[in-house]
């Protein structure tokens, strides 16, 4: 079936649209964020590998750190332009120079409110002023974009003038700047329309009304042919609009490529893990749930039909799809679910194996894999001795070795083992290993607890899932106490994992 | 100075638009999330308190559960019309019947992808059967909305005919669903304006492509006057438009007014405790840094003017604006925090503290109070001796009784105390208190620990907020043992506290 697209699109499929990033400056400007030089480099080589056009690498007046930081972007030898952020001053542009960059973004006020009440000038001044810092950048062989900051609470005849005088000045471009998230798409449409008159537009455009992207595309529609992003959305207060957002809009949506897509989620993983910003589950393209099926009716359509329930494959972006068990799961699900762990069931089995999973995601419980196998042992009464069993943990923290304990049942014999670690958990965990000897040849694939709010007392989720020849299990525990809810968890899915060498795997996919 | 309209606004002021709040549906429906009863019910009453217009409150045919939540939420007997999903069949709208709701949403297929893929009908038996139901629920004094599931990829003509026979049967109005988040504006607007013509008509967007404001704006341009959303955008895969996006938009850009916006954030915390999704910290109007300022530049505006980086008050949105310290803060910020806190510094000293600020940030760590005032002290050399000093922890977990010793220096004075606790941070924060008894008596205001993904040897990051006599201060630390962390900033912070009693408060604000 093809995709239905508006008959009459507003952004033509031919225009030559480019990406500019700003993670590494605005985006760095969210409180809370701060990136190492190698960090900055990290990500830039990500942004280069996503065919970003134009990487801001920062602001050169920032301080050494800063500067030492853009420096070693702009040693990488980009294809993608290298630029820095500068105020409106010249002392600004020569340290951008220091750092050897191909261009700058010289940000002016456009507003009465910033160019009175901030900056302390007048228009007049303001254009003059605006026009002596482009001249010295150009003479400098810069890349020269001016922003006018607020622009979208400006006056359109003097955001004319500016743009105009920039663009005499030797500027090769001006951006519109919607700075304080403040403005809809008709307003941002009319704006860059007329600006767009003059000389090549930028749009800057930030999500405090949840209009990033909104704008962002009123701003191409209108002619804007550079949009400002950062991944992630991170940046100022709400942020500014999310990168991988303006890409799959134009490109799903409009047919206009800006960068290659797969490379989307790693750029996003990388830029996680520099800022420390978590992924928000419920995020276009990069959330951890965007290609997650867990209720009934979205699950059977999916199984039956990939494009059912997505607009686009999950492989366009570099992801997979995946399927969650809980309180909407229906028949499907767990169907397709037992068949991954090679467990057998009929018909009346699995649906009083789904009523049970419902009953145990109504209590509001995360449902894993081997939640999902404990019942289905009940119900089909195919009970199972356990491999590994934890008898008694204890573990020791606080001081300079953090040490722990720990007695097993394995294949009912017991074990005791001791070990030391970064932490409880850790001691605790290489007790573990230690005990088990060479059965416990499981990889720890991932271990995540989630943030705890609240008091010291407050419940711990930790997520925990294991691999072993070709299989994985998950397992979540909640509980107050750490280290006991981690341990638990990895007992859990090591016995899983070597309970089910005594079963067949399941068939390869087809 | 006014606030910029478009000059040719696309939605009047004067429409009456409504909001349909689908958290406890569509936004429970998100891998992971699952609600209670009790849950359902507090949610709802926010809900309510923000007036919204209708609450789904759950899909009927899910299981008993699901209904015993749906009946709670029917019992309060609220202003907003209650209502409840039901697939295309007469069972659903019974078990609707059964939780006394107002009114249903009937959801039938719409596109051929879903009419003959999913359900395996034809276009003719679909609307044959779409009257009926129809015919039923009306039978039963409910209000109906008939959803077109995946509209944005059905034929419009066929959608159109869908929507007649709809409201012919009886149908309070017809629902444009953009089920896959599959659309744009420009398809979104041709479809809502050809329904809008047959009758009253609903948007349903998704985020997929972070177009769900995008797309909820366009259909209300085009005539759609209720709109579907979620608190946070929770929902399928990348989740629904967010409540409180739409309701901002349209009150700051439109003059529409949709809800009592001073309730958002309270709401927005309360699905967020309920559903254990973390609000992001960069999500307009409920982020935390939504209107936190870090930046030089940014804060310097601010302080000289509220409205120079943000586009509308926090208290709109029933928020509070916050300063916070960095990588990218300038001299201005650190000298509000200081007074803030009682120390005074001159302006040399201040442009040392902030360069030492900028150096820590620069280090990629997070700028605390506690952190300034090590600085300050440094900086001015005002030394000080410690009032509480952390000499020895040890805790022990795993076990059936967490327990923890600490031995502390008070006032040079050295004190051993043990206690118990329900996890070994709790344990040792007992101790803690023991040791320092009646000296104690400040509240822990906030604890927070950051999700840890990766391995168990992960650094973990803790942050403490305590607070004693109107006084409060903050302290990070990272470690990879959570203990440790914890402790020492929860004594760094008492220390802290106790020492701040030899200085006089600062001025309230004026």
């Amino acid at each position: 079936m093809p995709v239905t697209h508006s008959p009459e699109q507003t952004i033509a499929s031919d225009r030559t649209v480019r990406l500019l990033d700003t993670t590494l400056r605005d985006g760095e400007q969210a409180p809370g964020v701060s990136l190492s030089p190698d960090e900055k480099v990290e990500i830039a080589r990500s942004l280069e590998r996503a065919g970003v056009s134009v990487i801001e690498a920062g602001s050169a007046c920032t301080g050494a750190g800063e500067r030492q930081a853009i420096s070693r972007v702009t040693d990488l030898d980009l294809d993608a332009r290298v630029t820095s952020f500068c105020r409106g001053m010249k002392g600004d542009i020569d340290l951008a120079l220091e750092c050897d960059v191909d261009g700058v973004h010289i940000v002016v006020p456009s507003s009465d409110r910033h160019i009175e009440g901030k900056v302390g000038t007048s228009r007049e001044d303001n254009l003059e002023r605006t026009a002596e810092l482009v001249a010295y950048a150009k003479d400098h062989d810069l890349w020269v974009e001016v922003i006018g900051e607020d622009g979208s609470r400006a006056d359109i005849d003097y955001l004319e003038e500016l743009a105009e005088t920039s663009l005499e000045a030797g500027a090769d471009r001006f951006c519109f700047a919607d700075t304080v998230g403040h403005t809809g798409p008709e307003h941002t449409h009319e704006a860059v329309s007329r600006l767009a008159e003059i000389g090549p537009v930028s749009a800057h455009t930030h999500d405090d009304l949840g209009l990033g992207v909104t704008n962002a595309l009123a701003a191409v529609s209108a002619g804007a042919d550079l949009v400002h992003c950062t991944v992630d959305g991170l940046g100022e207060r709400a942020g500014n609009v999310a990168l991988e957002e303006v890409a799959i809009a134009l490109s799903h949506v409009y047919d206009l490529e800006t960068l290659d897509l797969e490379e989307l989620y790693e750029l996003a993983q990388t830029v996680s893990r520099a800022t420390g910003v978590q992924l928000p589950p419920n995020k276009a393209v990069i959330g951890e749930n965007a290609f997650t099926h867990e209720s009934g009716i979205h699950t059977d359509g999916t199984l039956k039909d990939d494009k059912m329930y997505e607009p686009y494959a999950p492989e366009t972006v570099g992801r997979e799809r995946r399927l969650a068990l809980g309180k909407h799961t229906g028949r499907a699900g767990v169907k397709a679910t037992l068949e991954e762990h090679g467990v057998e069931a009929d018909d009346d089995e699995i649906a009083a194996i789904a009523d049970r999973v419902t009953e145990l995601g109504d209590r509001g419980r995360r449902v894993t894999d081997a939640d999902l196998l404990a019942i289905a042992e009940d119900v089909t009464g195919e009970d199972r001795d356990r491999v590994v069993d934890l008898l008694d943990l204890t573990a020791t923290s606080g001081g300079a070795v953090p040490t722990a304990s720990i007695r097993l049942a394995v294949d009912g014999e017991e074990r005791v083992a001791s070990g030391t670690g970064s932490g409880p958990v850790d001691a605790a965990v290489s007790a573990v290993r230690e005990a088990l000897g060479a059965m416990a040849d499981a990889e720890l694939e991932s271990y995540h607890v989630d943030a705890v709010t609240g008091g010291t007392d407050a419940v711990v989720t930790v997520e925990v899932t294991m691999g072993r020849n070709d299989r994985s299990v998950t397992v979540a525990r909640s509980e107050a106490d750490i280290t006991r809810a981690s341990v638990t968890a990895m007992v859990d899915a090591l016995d899983r994992l070597l309970a089910a060498d005594q079963q067949p795997l399941a068939p390869a996919d087809d």
